[in-house]
């Protein structure tokens, strides 16, 4: 099967390498020319026989545009998929301006990360499931071996809405994770903390593929003392937080997953400076100043 | 290898099995004399050739007394070792009083439940060197086969502090999935939520075990409609928490979870009377009325 592929960065460049290594024709396009395969998006148009596929993944706040200039270049018949990290609410305005002009829409969360080339991408795709049935072989190559890893979601959104729910609850687990070992850490009990979170990956109930990264991080710097405390999120904590309080579904554990990230950034506290402040005024307790 | 083991519930009992399939005698006690097969305590270590192990498996309200009392039958150079859920705090003075009379202690943080039988007991282990070195073939046969499974977490108390540490963080765990569930339940984007979640098994940043289980659940009751949402707690959630206030490390995720718990066993909440009452109060807000 041909695909046009705009986007060759970290996740598009390793998922070129596995739909080709699938036996598929991949043509890609990057803004980069250093890494491009073709001049421009009408050349990577160009070089496909209709009705073609062209997945756009790009950062998220490219992504509209990219989109709207893929589409001028298309015909009726063909299909985009984006399989970047976009919010879930752009996909049916999206699909809407495709459709109109007949061409196909589909939205794909892609969870794997750097490790997708070798075992897989995990796949959550929104849309009609004439189009779904399209890509099928593309998505057949790029899903991890057996029964999991593809689920065709819902109509458009639902896609990049999984994905979102997915990353929300993958903040939760880390933040897990992290206050236990910082328990561990504090305690004056264990003595091998990085062992016992080693043993936990086989047989316990905690057991998962990021406390296997855990442990490797471990195994590198046993005491994590070459890291800050610090942590960048990249808006899907916040956008499955949005949901909830849009949803009124109380996301307690997920909240404060990615509140501690936001602590996380501080260099001080204005809030803890006001406690401070409180505590002073009424009860003369000591403060520690600048 | 020989050993002697009180308590054969559900724990106990697999244990057994899985000892005697790995080829070492297993003497099993319990005060239920249906399933106990010795007469009792005197009987079962008057089976044992010393120097003696008995590994005590009860619940953890009796496990004192249950050591105490096997202490006093037991001689000096034999070992007891407590695989129950006892708080960790306990296991120090226990093991001063067994060492008074020459008697060894370990105790033993185990996880794996009812799966545990034929996937192997994950094991924490706190205590001596010399004590786990001489148990070692009895690990060995409960650990679940690999290189993980199995740690000697610190000196006495570090086995129950560790699986302590394990089951507050799977609190959070399942309270993470449980939220990401409900959100893609409240949604009307995703059509198909046990087929999301099913597909999130393989290639995902959030696949684990405990999402294998929901899974499970999942197939069984797709909308979970014969469950009620009241989850117990067994104590470790609580400890886990006590612990982090004593040390004062932040637990967002972990207190969160095992505070979502006992929103859960209420029938009503007096605190959120409290909310409508003053929301009355203060701007005549309607309130609900019993």
């Amino acid at each position: 099967m041909q695909l046009g592929l705009v986007g060759l960065g970290r996740m598009g460049g390793n998922m070129a390498a596995r739909l080709r290594a699938a036996g598929h024709q991949v043509v890609g396009f990057d803004r980069d020319p250093h890494v491009s395969e073709v001049a421009g998006l009408p050349e990577l148009v160009a070089a496909l026989v209709p009705p073609r596929i062209v997945w756009v993944m790009v950062p998220a706040e490219v992504t509209d545009a990219t989109v709207d200039e893929v589409a001028g270049l298309l015909a009726p018949g063909d299909l985009i998929i984006d399989g970047g990290n976009s919010h879930f609410s752009l996909d049916r305005p999206r699909a809407e301006r495709l459709n109109a002009r007949g061409i196909g829409y589909l939205d794909v969360g892609v969870s794997g990360g750097i490790w997708g080339r070798e075992e897989g991408y995990a796949l959550m795709v929104g849309g009609e499931a004439a189009h779904v049935a399209r890509a099928q072989p593309i998505f057949d190559a790029l899903k991890p071996a057996g029964e999991y890893g593809f689920v065709h979601a819902g109509p458009v959104g639902a896609g990049h809405y999984a994905k979102m729910v997915h990353n929300g609850i993958e903040y939760a687990l880390m933040q897990a994770y992290a206050e236990g070992y910082e328990l561990l850490r504090a305690s004056e009990y264990v003595t091998n903390v990085p062992a016992v979170i080693k043993s936990w990956r086989s047989g316990t109930v905690v057991r998962s593929w990021l406390l296997d990264l855990l442990d490797q991080a471990l195994d590198e710097d046993p005491e994590l003392a070459g890291l800050r405390g610090y942590a960048e999120d990249t808006g899907e904590g916040r956008w499955t937080v949005d949901e909830a309080v849009r949803l009124a579904v109380p996301v307690h554990a997920i909240s404060a997953a990615l509140f501690a990230r936001f602590t996380s950034r501080q260099d001080d506290s204005p809030a803890m400076k006001a406690v401070a402040a409180l505590r002073n005024q009424f009860g003369g307790h000591a403060v520690k100043r600048d």
